[in-house]
């Protein structure tokens, strides 16, 4: 089965707009930090990566879908599973849930990097242990 | 032909992170940025499609494709079309370039709701007329 | 004795800039936290000052002075003190702190205002109740 | 006299906050972009003073003083004035005005370092010579 993590978030109120709600460009964000849970969860925070295996994590792609907006004052969870992983790159699914209802889904598609070079590596074995299934 | 506009940018500071590139929650930034001068250049700013329609416009589907990083320093352009719109949905994509190279894409779906509701609402007259072709 | 609260955090990548630390506007960020966090540990969340008095906390002064830098990976805390109140004022102040050595202080000065009318209004009784000494 | 600058802008949607107002956390963006402004407008942009002097700007205090909220759609400007510099410090003033009227006013004190040992160094030559009375 794939490995996934249940991350909590409280809204900040500097991620509202003017709308009322949390602005959209906040997801990312908010997936970002579930990502790093998920390390973190597995025994390898991404500060640890960075330093040990001087890899970085890099976006490929990203996709977002609002469902329901999110407010100033919620406490939600993002359900965060890794999708795939093969030599070169990873994916991740997110589900942001308020009170068992779905507000949004996201997915992201990553590959690692050389922190000096900045080309393609693949993605290192500590990694590939780390996140493979159980 | 579907309408379009260049919009002109300059990296910030703030917009950049340890990786040393502009963190990628900056796109749908971007990306809000380039549709709210699409809608100065057609001549309804998105500031008077709420105060004299009373008309929020929400995103309902955001897609990103990173390809090359955009860096500290760096000038570039977002060319933004109007791919489709209907009674109650419009779609945009970007194209992010810099000296003529394609950096990174995106999609988004949109929909207007009510401001004192949020509930949909159809795409106002105003919008649709402005929006529609040539 | 002045109130205060200890607020933990973690930094978030996308709080870094490309100098590898966190980029100084998410100092005022940090300490709406913690200010949060404040008004929660003593009963009354900033949501429901928002929704039950119908008022927003306004900042009208922000002082930071920055020692040392925070980077990605870190764990740090902000005591928040509330050092002043009065009618129509109030003031905190906040120290970051990393195993134990200051990092960066700041002081910031706030009102109330009605939510409606945007107009200055003397702070609540129940917030008054609720910051006022031991 | 003093070298200042006018720096141009207008108000992003994604900058508001669930108060309808700018987010005071954008006011020391908004800074940075105005010294930005003013670098280029003399002759040295930020980005060239990092590569071809491997120096970093560091920012050590902020003040902000928020008189009147900027709302979306605004357009404003910020009056940016170096009112000081010496060996190793420089301090920056910026007044936020619209249509006349003073918003908000700051002040910054800044430093530079080695960006390889993070150590503090005498402001270079060039960028003296550049900031410099008249």
């Amino acid at each position: 089965m794939n490995k996934q993590v249940l991350y909590k978030r409280k809204v900040h109120f500097y991620e509202t707009d003017a709308q009322g709600i949390v602005h959209h460009s906040n997801y990312p964000r908010y997936f970002e930090e579930a990502r790093g849970f998920f390390l973190e969860e597995f025994g390898f925070p991404y500060s640890r990566v960075r330093e040990e295996l001087n890899v970085d994590i890099v976006l490929l792609e990203l996709f977002v879908k609002y469902k329901q907006p999110l407010f100033f004052g919620d406490s939600f969870n993002i359900k965060t599973v890794l999708t795939k992983i093969d030599r070169f790159f990873f994916w991740f699914e997110y589900t942001v849930e308020k009170e068992g209802k779905i507000l949004a889904k996201g997915k992201t598609k990553h590959c690692c990097i050389d922190r000096n070079t900045r080309k393609t590596v693949s993605v290192p074995k500590q990694i590939q242990e780390l996140l493979k299934d159980g």
